[in-house]
């Protein structure tokens, strides 16, 4: 990937908030990744869609009260973005799986913050090793 | 799901659309319903993200050259309006199996087009039948 500018930069330092809240079970970091004045929705692997905010962190509060949590690491996150709005893609390892995600981001009031996440399960996730590299991923196996 | 309004219908359209190239088989059809101008990301079930848009395409060639994708039936679709972005959530049935999609669409030219596909392993989809119920699923399992 080459050099990204100030909003990507931005972007990318959201997505590392969320993991970053992830990683470490802080619901209340959690909390402040989300966009507050907007829809948001979050989609866990295997899951029905949440569309409630309030209900999205009652779900997180669940599933970060789980300590195997610690081990979650992410890894080649790339960024779409667009004018206000952004996705980021990237993996997540916890627990031996690897799964792919989307996360939407959204400038609200000048910060960017997650208007949606959804994880899912991955088996052909590139090496960790490559996370420098310009494509992540080959195609539709 | 209460009365939508112009856009929201508009969204919905565009989405079915989407489903209606999907289950026909028409890969010229699923192009025109792609953004043209800005980014573009596909996560297929199971695959890792393509961020090219032609190689999207060659995915879809590949995914619609299977006659089966006929018995494709997409359900319960929901709309989350932003501004000049939408985000459409469903449920897809195919081959006996459910899925749960995200799919992105932006306002490009005054046409809704998708900008995101993600699919993903969903074992607790609603029953069909609840398609106009306001809530689709319930939380995390």
């Amino acid at each position: 990937m080459g050099a990204l500018n100030a909003d990507e930069e931005r972007i990318l330092f959201a997505n590392d908030a969320f993991y970053a809240a992830f990683a470490s079970g802080d619901v209340e970091a959690m909390d402040e990744v989300w966009a507050w004045e907007v829809p948001v929705v979050c989609i866990h692997p295997g899951a029905t869609p949440i569309h409630d905010r309030a209900e999205i962190m009652r779900s997180w509060d669940h599933i970060l009260s789980d300590p195997g949590v610690s081990d979650m690491k992410m890894h080649s996150p790339r960024v779409i973005a667009y004018d206000e709005f952004a996705f980021v893609t990237c993996y997540e390892t916890l627990g031996g799986g690897v799964l792919i995600a989307l996360n939407g981001f959204i400038l609200e009031n000048g910060t960017w913050r997650m208007i949606s996440h959804q994880a899912g399960p991955c088996p052909d996730a590139p090496d960790e090793d490559d996370a420098d590299d310009d494509e992540v991923g080959p195609s539709l196996h």
